[in-house]
């Protein structure tokens, strides 16, 4: 129960809520591409893997985990729904369609104010809110019909503990991301996000019916592909140069870059693959990578991926190195994206698309 | 479903946010008197009156309708959530005790940032927040079991339309409520009242499992006690000579007062009775007043009832009238509370609580 979430120590890093020029709403393009080329395989994947046994005949419940504030969300669950309503229709049960619930969740310091203004006026389910980390149980036992994840369970419940710690071998001086670190930093963010996923796999084998589906989107590293090349490492290794550099220029205390890290992990497919198999509670139904939402024109590549990162990343680095910092640091991160555009090449960076089914036990 | 919710034009009045000194938060004390003398009656409400054949092997769902931000809520809940394991206990359940969901609503409005926030760590339930007028429906068909809602349901919908309507013969110049008004002002009041009562009930009815609970507190008029005598309407009219009493001292505008009204609707017990009645769909199992939790130093009572009033309709009368009279005008208020203490005496207003039971159709 929640006694689970709360007795596993996670750390809360919201999208920037509200909608200003750097909110999440107003900046997230970039996971928006992801939705609409996943679109079409979310509705296949449902057509085909939900088991037609489980189809409630009152209550269909659906779960977006890390949902932020929309309008991301909202599209996701529209989409997921209506892939439902055809799965009742093509079984002729037509008539046979359930209400729909919906659970809306992300941490508890995300906007949920925010969000609840924003839902849509004319949806087709009841709406809920649900605060907590999904490391952590969030729901009954054998609830959840189906949950959905776009872009969040690459971020790890923490950031490791030894890389912040100047006594431990593991420390990660100088820079705030693993992939570009020493083998113990790698470790460190290894073992952190293995016991993550073992969490979030198990509260939701709890969670989920039998039969029940698990939809994830997130971003990982071709198989094969060494941790400092995929996109999204290449993506935190620049903002910490930049750090760097604004520690050169006195603008930024470089004890503040040392206990700073980035708590993102980049998995391979692969590795997501062991850990499924490992944790046993899951058939993994598709794995397919999805084509590549970036445009080819590396200034706007530059200018997308900054306003990003400054939308997800936004309200840690206020919270670290100040305000006033951030408008320098995210030009200077912009001309480095443009100068570094080849690691944003279709290859070394894949968005993958997992569906996996809850086994009976 | 939801359509439902958003065809009734609702409006929204929300408890003060936040934590600040005129929060609803730290201005709830008379609402938790309440809450402190209904404690055990509620619990014993439980134990006689929740029929065993609905207790879930699962999962055990409770809402609580029109919840603000707390801490409230969170006692009613714990309360509630004891007084149904003890039911199990007491039938030889123990070991069938099932997990409770908890649905916390009120208003999008709400500040459910805040109630998030202030969740108990050591809760022994998942929570989730719906945001949403309860005049609609807010849940799917039979998933509640029991619903709870305090200081709540008197608040209509919104205000009448013909009140704030200058060519309507209920047009209510110079004062804010219908207590001390014309019979054409009341009538409007009670049209509405009746109208939400039964949307209220209705959508309770299909959300309600059968034989599941609604456990209601609110404020009445004893009845036979006329409109203009009751505690909580003698509130709303002092409040309105304040308002009168600044326009004549130039502070306020008077067409801001004409057009404003408190849309809070006294009910008698015997009128509630008949709306229950014609609705059908409940049993009236348990209708009782709660001893006044008042204190009989007037000072105290003129302090408390000011407090509680400004954290309640704060927010309103800033959007009204502007941020900058709210301290004048609850100085004044607090004032003529003191004078009018015997407004307040045991008798001329009680806290109803009433226990209804979902009929099987």
């Amino acid at each position: 129960m929640a006694a689970e979430n709360s007795s596993k120590a996670c750390e809360a890093h919201p999208m920037t809520g509200g909608d200003g020029p750097y909110s999440y709403a107003n900046n997230s393009t970039l996971q928006r591409g992801g939705l609409d080329v996943s679109k079409e395989l979310v509705r296949k994947a449902i057509a085909e893997k939900l088991d037609v046994e489980i189809l409630p005949s009152n209550t269909f419940r659906i779960a977006d985990l890390g949902c932020s504030v929309g309008p991301n969300t909202f599209l996701a669950v529209e989409n997921i729904l209506e892939g439902v309503e055809f799965k009742y229709q093509s079984q002729g049960m037509n008539s046979q369609i359930p209400e729909f619930h919906v659970f809306f969740n992300d941490h508890t310091s995300n906007d949920f104010n925010m969000l609840f203004k924003s839902l849509p006026q004319n949806r087709r389910y009841y709406a809920a809110g649900v605060p907590g980390s999904f490391y952590g149980r969030l729901f009954p036992d054998a609830s959840i019909h189906l949950a959905h994840s776009s872009y969040a369970i690459h971020w790890l419940s923490r950031v490791p503990k030894a890389v912040v710690d100047s006594n431990s071998p593991a420390w990660n001086k100088g820079r705030i991301h693993y992939s570009n670190s020493t083998d113990e930093v790698i470790r460190a963010y290894e073992t952190q996000y293995t016991e993550d996923m073992e969490c979030f796999l198990q509260a939701r084998a709890k969670e989920i019916v039998y039969g029940g589906l698990m939809v994830l989107t997130f971003p990982v590293r071709p198989d094969g592909t060494p941790h400092s090349d995929s996109s999204s490492n290449v993506m935190a290794q620049l903002l910490g140069s930049c750090l760097m550099d604004l520690v050169r220029k006195g603008v930024v205390k470089e004890e503040k870059v040392d206990s700073f890290n980035v708590p993102v992990y980049t998995m391979s497919p692969q590795e997501f693959a062991a850990v499924v198999e490992h944790n046993g509670c899951f058939s993994m139904e598709i794995m397919v990578g999805l084509p590549s939402t970036l445009v080819h024109d590396p200034i706007l590549i530059a200018q997308v991926v900054a306003s990003t990162i400054r939308a997800g990343m936004g309200e840690d680095l206020k919270h670290q190195f100040g305000e006033e910092v951030l408008d320098e640091l995210f030009d200077l991160f912009r001309k480095k994206c443009e100068e570094h555009t080849s690691a944003f090449d279709p290859g070394k960076g894949v968005i993958l698309l997992v569906v996996l089914r809850r086994k009976a036990d």
